[in-house]
């Protein structure tokens, strides 16, 4: 039986891990908390982040984190972003060297600009094609609950992503392979940043013409940049772009439209941060992802109005002006 | 000032006659019913359609087709589908022969599986350029509620389209030109076919994951069939395409839509059209754009399934099983 290692057991880790245990593996998670690890363990169950979803028995978890990679035939990671780098330092000994790392994290580093599976590969000091990516239209609690959803594996090696595709099929976990792993990590973290205009036209009020037109105007700057980078366009109309980006921007359950709407409502990143527990990755990915795209090249209007309301710089309000004021002129131009 | 007749008076048609209006035009509806022309013109509102809503002098209604088209620059087209030709072959000789048409229709004829523009050049006899299309996310209650939204213009001639354009830009309504005519209907008239769709799936109760897959596979199987048609496959992922498709999955306003989750719900088509008046053009395109797909040797499994639904012959559980229990594969396989 593979065995697989979860670092950590947040909402989409512990969701995934579900996932691989109807799979057939035998699922070990990495908890920060004493109390999350042994519910799981014990009581099967993820308190914290998916009350009422009982876990798979092959689910267990634990705090030590030697303990949970030991003997790993697949390391999947799903970690804040920003804090990744720090954590795999601290583990880098722990993780077997031939295990098969997996990104479930959407975002950029920031300062580094990097994707996170090249952060996961310098980290670990494994080549590219030992990692993994898994991006898709997958809101946690939906995926928790085994309602039917698809996903992409992409890897550069297709033997390897082929192997994970078998691994995470289930009857309500449709994976498909690819090995554009630009494109999907791009997809997955623009549109959080998308996710975050699209939520601050909500919060300011507009209807679903105007958050359409988000989302139309959002996924062409996302493939602009993907392409720029290497990806393959129709990556982004697939998926881990398109799918993830409507998933996310329509759902209620969605951290980084929620956090859009409160700043179209008027309140300050400060403030949100103070009235809420949950990472909205696109807070900080837009600023990584505005970062990237200056290196590279390309113009990002959306992620760079999405940075300058996020920093308080101007308003939600300032940017669907902008937004809608822009000249007329040919689509394509 | 440009005069403009607009046929005819449904909630399209006279929410574009708003924009037209604000746009600086003089605008006649022809209405159907003698009703609701008379309250157009003396009430300024189709409380139809529209109510609530207050629409500019300069738009007027006539249940006269003559009265309405003569003198015409620029004649906009807004009626059902499948009765466009019949009310076209009535009116012909009363269409000045030098007005541009301009479609705001989103089907492809039975039968024929002519697009609209079509059905308008062949009927009127006028060379394909001088018809225009107009499509994009576009909610008829938002547009006249004047909320900020994004348009396409298309025509093959460029000229014509940036006429339209000028004649339509308000400070709420920003189109933007294109030449891709065939694009821009493919786009409209599919769209109206996933959206039935994501209906069947909010019906059964899926979430947010799942119609993310519908739209994103849908909006493939609308870019293949109308490449194959010479389009320009950047028009589907614009505003034609992605944002006409997202703001109609999204919207409990969308007919399309709210049809779909009635089949889902397990009503039949039959007791759906005697429960409600309004038409929904999805339920008529599916079975057109699969006999269009079929001529043109394009595979398009979900106006496949959709049609088979609405025809009876499936149920939506049957659709949506088949949906999801395609075999993993490559994504762009």
């Amino acid at each position: 039986m593979t065995k697989i290692a979860v670092a950590s057991a947040g909402s989409w880790g512990t969701a995934f891990s579900l996932v691989l245990a109807d799979g057939g593996s035998d699922v070990t998670l990495w908890a920060r908390r004493e109390e999350v690890a042994e519910r799981i363990t014990t009581r099967h169950e993820n308190t914290d982040y998916l009350p009422g979803i009982q876990l798979p028995p092959s689910v267990t978890a634990t705090t030590d984190a030697e303990e949970a990679f030991a003997g790993a035939d697949i390391v999947v990671w799903s970690m804040p972003s920003q804090t990744l780098r720090g954590s795999l330092a601290e583990w880098r000994d722990l993780v077997p060297r031939d295990a098969v790392s997996v990104s479930l994290m959407k975002g950029v580093e920031l300062g580094t600009v990097e994707r996170m599976s090249q952060v996961i590969a310098e980290s670990l000091d494994v080549p590219s094609r030992q990692v993994a990516v898994i991006s898709g239209p997958n809101l946690a609690k939906e995926i928790a609950r085994r309602e039917p959803a698809a996903s992409v594996v992409a890897c550069e090696d297709e033997e390897t992503a082929r192997r994970l595709q078998r691994l995470c099929h289930t009857p309500a976990f449709r994976p498909y392979t690819s090995t554009d792993v630009v494109g999907c990590e791009i997809g997955g973290a623009y549109k959080n940043v998308v996710a975050l205009g699209v939520g601050m036209a909500v919060g300011l009020g507009f209807g679903d013409n105007t958050t359409a037109s988000v989302i139309t105007r959002g996924l062409a700057e996302t493939a602009r940049l993907a392409v720029a980078l290497g990806a393959n366009p129709l990556t982004l109309m697939g998926l881990a772009g398109l799918g993830d980006l409507v998933a996310t921007c329509s759902s209620p359950l969605s951290r980084n439209r929620t956090f859009g709407e409160r700043l179209g409502s008027g309140m300050t990143t400060d403030e949100i941060y103070a009235s809420t527990r949950q990472v909205a990755e696109g807070a900080k990915s837009c600023s990584s992802l505005r970062d990237l795209a200056e290196r590279t090249g390309v113009d990002v209007p959306i992620a760079e109005h999405v940075d300058e309301v996020v920093a308080g710089k101007i308003t939600a309000r300032d940017m669907m002006a902008a937004f809608v004021a822009r000249e007329t002129k040919a689509e394509s131009d």
